[in-house]
């Protein structure tokens, strides 16, 4: 299992708070020591770290706690290897450019056979079953849409890909191009929106409080998805496998539930 | 004009002795105010880091400067804006995946038309003419090889694009898979090899010595790649218009020289 952390915002935003909590877990709250990744969009670029070394001890993460780097929309992964060996190439998040748009990508779960799925456009670089699932999201979307389709039906598509992914194990993922962070829960996922009237916050791995209502203005809304709620005193929506939520700029997009059989059928 | 850097090494090398040197010029003994970026290649994969902002001031810079990361292919860049504005998107290096491999590209110089050239695969993120050169050099790559060749024939190719798209403009250019790094001046670009005996060396851009002889052990060879020789005391050879050179594990494993209208003619 590896930590995934994601957040979408409508003012840039840093994710220092967040991040703290989760890079404990890098090695020291937490077993996921085999690495980690962040991405950071800013405007239609992306500003990216990846270190094969434990979160808890690395300097970089260090430097990125420190340092707030403000964005609207924010991947992160910290990695328990259990595919692919502990290698720079192999830690997330992955990145790929689509339709002149930097998509990012982070996973966590396992997914059986999907390696030997084919691949047209887009190859991975490493070893892990993750990277080669992204690359076949991307393929797909480009045979599908030769340009870049209106949300909506990109959304549907990005949704029914998952779900063949999930299908082969588990699929927990964060997607983006910047501008709307796709989140599908395999098995474990949650996430929490901020907004006015903004309050205080306690990190469940770190002895760490902040209070928002500082740092904030009432128009702000930033919303966090983690693996597992990061706070102990904020009410986190807990996703339930299948689940496939989209934000846009803080807010709740899109949203759906596991499909029933019959709705299934009618799709 | 903006300044260019890479290495290539036969083991792992830290470059902040160059990069110090190449950060000043980055708001400060230069006017290549307008972001930087560099690539450090560990195996298949990179880690790279990008700032819009001027390097001389960059937290960013200063943390790579004194946090040694070690590597054997190293691509920097200091921006100075004139194609694109201002942005982390029109920010080099540029990469992009081919073949499973991570491909790496930074530009100094202006092109003419080059944002007109069709593309298929690949499609910039950003704005400028730089980034498009580089989707179309991978463009014509793919085309030409659907998997990858053997590195004489790549090489030749490589050269080819570099011809075609300086006859533009001004194209001094750095590209690596992080095996080879491939390097070709159109108008300005020097490199220099430290093999044993090392010496002593002095950046021209900042009071800073260093004596490689302490760092080194006699079998390293390490080759940097500058718009401009770094240091003062060191023999550099300055390329000439035309000429493409390509590294390998730090030894120069091809070169050729500006094709005489004949040789054009044969090839």
């Amino acid at each position: 299992m590896c930590e995934l952390l994601g957040m979408s915002a409508n003012v840039p935003t840093d994710i220092c708070f967040s991040f703290a909590g989760l890079m404990q877990r890098g090695g020291k709250t937490g077993p996921h020591a085999d690495g980690w990744g962040i991405a950071f969009y800013e405007g239609k670029g992306a500003r990216a770290f990846h270190d094969p070394h434990p979160s808890a001890s690395s300097e970089v993460a260090r430097f990125i706690r420190n340092h707030p780097i403000k964005s609207c929309t924010v991947l992160s992964h910290i990695r328990r290897a259990n595919r692919g060996r502990v290698a720079l190439e192999n830690t997330h998040p992955f990145q790929r450019e689509l339709w002149g748009r930097l998509w990012t990508f982070a996973h966590n779960g396992q997914l059986a056979g999907v390696k030997r799925w084919p691949l047209r456009h887009y190859h991975p670089v490493g070893t892990t079953d993750s990277e080669h699932a992204f690359c076949w999201m991307l393929d797909r979307l480009r045979e599908e849409f030769p340009a870049s389709p209106p949300a909506h039906r990109l959304a549907s598509m990005i949704e029914a890909l998952s779900r063949r992914l999930a299908a082969t194990g588990v699929f927990n993922m964060l997607l983006s191009d910047g501008r709307w962070l796709h989140c599908f829960c395999g098995k474990r996922l949650a996430w929490l929106t901020r907004r006015a009237p903004f309050g205080p916050a306690t990190l469940i791995d770190e002895d760490l409080s902040a209070d928002f209502a500082k740092e904030t203005t009432p128009r702000d809304v930033v919303t966090v998805v983690a693996t597992r709620p990061l706070t102990r005193d904020e009410a986190w929506t807990v996703m339930e496998p299948g689940q496939y939520v989209v934000f846009r700029r803080g807010e709740r997009w899109m949203h759906r539930r596991v499909p029933t059989p019959a709705l299934e059928q009618a799709a």
